[in-house]
């Protein structure tokens, strides 16, 4: 058996399984978007790790340096958001090949610097070696208090789904830049989604409120789909959720794809927005702090108990038929 | 300029200059083993990560799925060692081909978690992805008291030099495992040579002790060969060095090679031993701890006033002459 046939969430699921630990300083392993380490004083270390391949997650001919160093950090940046925690640390693991130019390493360090400053993270350390592809690894970590973490396993039957932004966006930036090449990146159309693909805004600031405020039941960040990270959510919280489509928050740019929209925001990848559950009474509640972060959040759906599955429902309520159901990205 | 122009010490240096930190949080941050961070209660958090990629770190049909794991581990747990910490937690980037068997993957993580186990470590997640090339990368993190760290930059002229078990012999090991094979590694009179290569034993236990009782002035391990991390070491504690040739712990399989044995201890890499410096009247209670940690810990050298530099010396005092000028393993 290949690793495709087990398939990512099954590695995933025999890894948490077999590696569960008893360990009482680790309060959450793996199944999160981030470890949850405690610490003295009733505060905990949040810990991620997240990697940018050439070839798998991005082409170097399609990127800046100064981008892709952006990228990589927001990436992080975003797993830390997803818990609703504050980033501190990070340590960088570069793999360049030998005849990359100087000025190369210095624009990714200053991407990578720019998201870093944005949010008060400090470079702490790394490693660089040579290989015959480019990668960038990025360790983040971060704190919070320990009774403020927003688990992916903390959603009720009853609960609304929110989500931040216009999923979707990065995905049709992906296809356009695909279609059109780099010189879409500053001209043409769908430029912000482009920039939305190759420089996420990770939701740090909304995500914070919702946890110190205690708003939300469970959170994580959208990265390989929404029906997908959805389905994650559900499986971590024993229950099922519907996603109302007429609800989806489609951007101008992607309606222009008619049919084909809605798939894309429910299947694409990369929108590192945050996807999270609410009791219904907090709902004006949620709407006014994304008003003050100005941040745009949506109502998508709501979720069930588990015997309801996952599905996405029409204006009428009825299920519909969509291609979701290989939808979102695996890495195998 | 290319990386390799800038050389890796080169890009460090720049890396550290450029993105160096104010933060209050951060003791140290590049330039060390591992970055070194406040906590609560006098206590600190070591962060270290590093990979091993194919082709640049090893040959997929020159090791096992175990041993690889086991190596990765062992590569970070001896950065923790060389600041004198314990390490606690570890997230793994594992990126592989799509094709690859399940069994491949399950056998790695149990080579991850034979050394875990054996220095009480627990797996808290990671990032799994797929990749036209096999590369796992391990970011550890360990606590110590603060005030017992073992840092590059302590070295006083006039402190002796040690070093723990056999340098060269992994460097011995990589050259025999690379002339006969995947089967020299069960077999043959350089099994144990090899067995350092693929699977080195982090120096943890000693190195803890050296830290508690503050004997030992500064450390690191050794990755890039003897000459070349003494060089850092060196540097960042504005000193020089004299290695005494004579007293260099050539193990029995190293010294069949005759004039070249020198050299290959000198500058051969991935040892992972410890190298450390102490005032000359700890050196009775550093042998007699070595000899209860079951550890070979040798004499080899003294720190000199930075005005001498770092050479070698011959059994007469005098300096050699040998090719150790651009020797060790540096990346760029």
């Amino acid at each position: 058996m290949s690793l495709k046939d087990m398939g990512e969430d099954g590695i995933t699921e025999y890894l948490a399984r077999k590696y569960s630990t008893e360990d009482p300083r680790v309060i959450k392993a793996i199944g999160d978007d981030t470890a949850v380490l405690s610490e003295r004083g009733g505060s905990v270390t949040l810990a991620t790790t997240d990697i940018l391949i050439e070839g798998t997650h991005f082409q170097r001919d399609l990127t800046t340096p100064y981008l892709l160093g952006s990228k990589a950090m927001a990436v992080s940046l975003s797993d830390i958001a997803a818990m609703g925690g504050e980033p501190c640390f990070y340590l960088v693991t570069l793999n360049l090949p030998p005849l990359t130019e100087e000025r190369y390493l210095k624009a990714l360090y200053r991407g990578l610097d720019k998201q870093a400053r944005k949010f008060d993270v400090t470079l702490t350390g790394g490693n660089l070696s040579r290989a015959e592809s480019i990668s960038i690894s990025i360790t983040l970590l971060g704190q919070m208090p320990a009774s403020e973490v927003l688990y992916r396993d903390g959603a009720g039957a009853g609960d609304d789904i929110f989500v931040t932004g216009h999923p979707g966006d990065s995905a049709l930036g992906l296809l356009t830049l695909n279609k059109y090449g780099k010189s879409a990146i500053t001209r043409g159309p769908l430029k912000a989604q482009i920039r939305k693909h190759l420089e996420p805004e990770p939701r740090l600031g909304i995500a914070r409120v919702l946890a110190q405020k205690k708003m939300a039941t469970a959170m994580m960040d959208l990265s390989d789909g929404l029906v997908l990270d959805l389905d994650r959510l559900c499986r971590a919280s024993s229950s099922g959720a519907v996603i109302e489509a007429a609800q989806m928050p489609l951007s101008g740019a992607l309606r222009r794809y008619g049919d084909k929209a809605l798939n894309i925001a429910l299947t694409g990848g990369e929108d590192y927005e945050l996807l999270f559950t609410a009791p219904p009474c907090n709902a004006a509640d949620i709407i006014e702090t994304a008003k003050e972060c100005h941040v745009k959040v949506t109502r998508i759906g709501r979720v069930l108990p588990a015997s309801e599955g996952l599905f996405v429902a029409g204006a009428n309520g009825k299920k519909l038929k969509t291609d979701t159901g290989t939808g979102g990205f695996r890495h195998f």
